[in-house]
């Protein structure tokens, strides 16, 4: 397949090899941003960017760019990329394909010395996994404009925000005028992360829209009794009243997830006091993450949410406090115009496509808030991510980025 | 209602103020076996024991014990007692009341100048709770002489059991025949540490059995997904699956305990994998506690999980190993000569009395494997025990004593 694209495979291929290879011994796919490692896996990156002939620099927010200056430069940047950096015992494909897909694009560009009007620029956003720092996507959103300046002062070890940026080449102090104001459209590769692309067998998703990124806290408090005496008509188990909400949430998800946009809500975190064998459980604290493509949706489920733990309290006997949305985003759409773009760009290159949500949060839905943004998924096995198994076929990697190179000079028509 | 009973209530009220006030600063009530609070404890009780005219010894296993020398000694050792530690942020009761009750058995005897044909002896038990070295009830197992030899090298810090009761004054060494051929009758009073007593508003409860106690452990393994990108569908959701468990659990519980003979099951532990917002549960595992007055429940109870976990399994799409037994042991029948002693002690001194069974472990589950032996309940607030709201009046304790004192008055005279 690879022979008929616009770009070279086998340049990808050696690329997301030589940056698995830079990984924690014993712990891959180690990446994080601001250790060692990620300085390693950008100074190959800095070097590949180089050898396509990019001037290269580093923003200030800390993030890696390479550039390829066009021949109306007045017309805006069109920019390309995604993250190098991974979550702990993370896959070699989440973040870097997207990086490495973009640096592609411009190498085949130059292969066929095809000059742009537009310039174009490779980025490699810093941090976009939650970091040492415990907030993500600190080089997307510091591009718009958007890092919270109370962040910079955020502490990991000996180590602040700012001095990580720092420390990657960054400056911090001038956070505050990174809103870039040149971008004419944007663009992201990224494996899909989820099951979908693979079982029904498309080479490409196109993203409609990163779903919104609801956290919901609910603490469920009974009454610590012995096991052994308390009779079991007589308790305030909050394990037993979590349990059914557990369930209830599991279903009302599901039914949200039949309507038409994507939904999902999940409890990952859920801790019980005092977890002790004989004692009923007091207490347990259980966060959901709630994802919607259609705000309603969220809305509803926050709504049937509040309602409905009014009701378990009453039936278990115990107290469920209000539930407190901890962090709540709205979805973002993708560019229409980029979408429809992205589309004729895999009619181009012969790929199947579909639309489709992304239920995971991105860099993409930062830029959006800018610029035109939009992505592309590329299909990953079993949709594990995050994960030592995460794998992505290079050819669907391939496919991908000759979508990109299609689809980007469709944009530099315009 | 003192005056009347052959038991002096004040000096009751007196010892149990001053061990209260053996505790860790900021931490009521906690006098963990094996700490220098524990140590301060057994020289208040030491010397309360002298000044009621007892021999006080600590026998190799650590045990406190104070001795009155009847007048046919060769008719064996009449003992009464329970335990002086405590479990951390413990209560002001638990054990401490049984070994007071006892102690003031035997002033009464002095204070009426009444000898007994048996040997009396009053015993503080070494570490009935969970101790530091991590097993419960290590003086009344080693009395029987059923301490397995391998937990002497148990550890914590520097310090190992072996070590721990030679600190006490017991001699690790010779417990092998520990083994006490002499116990011509063994009882113990306790708080209800359940809310059955006050409830019912009974002064006294004659208790027919001490629960068998089973732990059970299941592990429930599902996948550990993308919780943004997994449809509701496709997902093998670790926790959704142990939720529905938790209800089950409780369920089958809660009808085994509508028939005759108490029987409770929690799930007090609960540790889910990864434990992450964003990523869906990967593994669950839970301990269940289960006690049963009849085995044959808990027989009918493990058999029930054993199928029903394979049922869950499949429906749930997940990993369910076979449940793993990690401990059991059988209920303990208090002897029935004794139960009827008691009875007729509570007629004696008026006290309103109901066979009940303890779902709690107890020493007198250990002494009953080596000699008759008893025991009986005192009403506790709302059955509040093992935390610093634990109470129980000081008249019941009292009375309580009373009965004990009747009892052995009965069990002398056989
Ligand atoms: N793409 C991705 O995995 N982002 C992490 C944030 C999230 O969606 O949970
Ligand atoms: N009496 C008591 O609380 N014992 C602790 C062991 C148990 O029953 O859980």
């Amino acid at each position: 397949m690879s022979s008929n694209l616009p770009v070279n495979a086998n340049r990808i291929a050696e690329d997301i090899e030589a940056l698995a290879a830079i990984t924690e011994p014993g712990h891959p796919w180690t990446r994080r941003a601001f250790s060692p490692l990620f300085h390693e896996g950008r100074t190959y990156l800095e070097a590949r960017m180089k050898a396509a002939g990019l001037e290269t620099r580093i923003d200030a927010a800390g993030n890696l760019i390479g550039r390829r200056t066009g021949r109306k430069p007045w017309l805006g940047t069109i920019m390309l990329g995604s993250h190098s950096d991974t979550v702990p015992d993370g896959g070699r494909f989440d973040g870097i394909a997207g990086v490495i897909a973009a640096l592609e694009v411009a190498r085949a560009l130059g292969d066929q010395t095809i000059e742009l009007d537009h310039d174009l620029e490779i980025v490699d956003f810093l941090a976009e996994e939650v970091s040492i720092f415990g907030v993500s996507c600190i080089g997307s959103r510091a591009m718009t404009g958007q890092l919270p300046e109370s962040w910079l002062s955020r502490v990991s070890g000996d180590l602040d925000l700012a001095g990580g940026i720092a420390q990657v080449g960054g400056e911090p102090g001038v956070l505050a005028q990174q809103k870039r104001p040149d971008i004419a459209g944007f663009l992201e590769l990224h494996i899909e992360q989820g099951p979908v692309l693979e079982a029904e067998r498309e080479d490409i998703g196109i993203v409609t829209a990163i779903a919104g990124i609801t956290r919901v806290e609910i603490a469920v408090e009974g009454r610590a009794d012995h096991a052994g005496t308390t009779p079991m008509d007589r308790r305030a188990d909050a394990l037993v009243a979590a349990s059914q909400l557990v369930l209830d949430i599991r279903n009302a998800a599901a039914e949200l997830a039949r309507t038409p946009g994507h939904f999902a809500a999940t409890v990952g975190e859920f801790r019980i006091e005092p977890n002790a064998a004989n004692v009923v459980p007091s207490k347990v604290v259980l966060l959901i993450d709630g994802r919607a493509e259609i705000r309603a949706d969220m809305e509803a489920f926050c709504r049937w949410l509040d309602g409905h733990v009014e009701k378990l309290a009453t039936a278990y006997g115990v107290r469920i406090e209000a539930p407190n949305r901890v962090s709540d985003n709205l979805p973002t759409p993708g560019d229409a115009g980029l979408l429809s773009t992205l589309e004729a760009a895999c009619e181009r290159v012969g790929a199947k496509h579909r639309r489709m949500a992304s239920g995971a949060g991105h860099d993409t839905a930062w830029i959006a808030k800018l610029a035109p943004a939009a992505m592309i998924f590329v299909p990953c096995r079993a949709g594990r991510s995050h994960c030592p198994d995460e794998w992505a076929d290079n050819d669907d990697i391939a496919l991908g980025a000759a979508v990109l190179f299609e689809a980007v000079r469709e944009m530099d028509t315009d």
